[in-house]
């Protein structure tokens, strides 16, 4: 499995992995415990303090160890780890250990208890900011409050999810700066 | 620029172009005006009924004309588009007519008063499901109550945005229906 070198990244910037809308990797702690989740729904909130809010069913063995915990790690796996990130979204985590089932390495995190994955090119710390709306919409708003993102390649191919067992993987990018007012960069 | 056949389309499968990731644009309508803004922070928030939750800066010209009407038609634009999206994104809706300066054409739509932008390859009708979030976090929460769809191709070409003025593309699509269980699908 491809091994990346990562180095702290400004939490203002993140949106640059995350604002495209790649499916992510959610790992937990809870009780001693770890879990992972793969998640599609999820979107940008702020650039500073750097918030996220995601969709997290409350049938996901997850939902209780993140509600509890107030923590999370969001971790961004590239192509290489679509089967992988297939089998965590198809099996429970109260019936098996995934990080060992799918041969992922946890990390212990900076700054929460929810521990990294190694195997992917990004892993953002995230704190619970906003909860009002978990118990009616399912929805969490976090913080993050620290990012390793790995010193290449500059933008890693993700997988995006269609629905259907259908993933689209990123393509070509195209740099349209010169038509953006420098404030809306 | 492309015309496009469209359908009704099924609100509990608009994930398929939705969930992905893509820039879209936000058309709204409030006293005899209507407006387009570009956006990049949004994600699914449940089937049925159809939830949709985006986050819109306040500071847009188009927040208090949705905040007030409580409506808007998500727009699913093509690659073609994409120099008309960043112009949208970089003009303001009260000193352009944007429909005019970007050649769009506004088409009524069935269920709310915010038109459809005919050139864009899916439209979503939208009225607000849940609004406590707006004032702190800028956050509104849709119910998709009609949804047209290009008849093809199957997958539009999307684009995504990583900040900075760049865009990724989406690329290829994989199917791995087989490695799901059923009712993960």
């Amino acid at each position: 499995m491809k091994a990346f070198r990562k180095r702290d990244f400004p939490l203002s910037e993140i949106r640059r992995y995350l604002e495209p809308g790649p499916i992510v990797l959610v790992s937990s702690a809870w009780k001693g415990k770890t879990n992972i989740m793969t998640m599609g729904w999820h979107m940008m909130m702020g650039f500073s303090p750097a918030l996220f809010g995601c969709f997290i069913w409350d049938e996901n063995h997850s939902f209780e160890m993140i509600r509890r915990s107030e923590e999370c790690v969001i971790n961004l796996p590239t192509t290489d780890l679509i089967n992988e990130t297939v089998g965590i979204g198809n099996c429970r985590g109260d019936k098996v250990d995934k990080f060992k089932e799918f041969g992922l390495t946890p990390v212990p995190a900076a700054q929460v208890g929810a521990p990294l994955i190694k195997e992917c090119y990004a892993n953002f710390e995230c704190r619970l900011a906003e909860g009002r709306l978990i118990s009616t919409h399912n929805l969490f708003i976090w913080e993050v409050v620290k990012a390793h993102v790995a010193t290449s390649p500059r933008y890693p191919e993700t997988f995006h999810y269609r629905g259907d067992g259908i993933f689209m993987i990123s393509g070509r990018s195209i740099n349209l700066s010169r038509k953006f007012k420098p404030e809306n960069l």
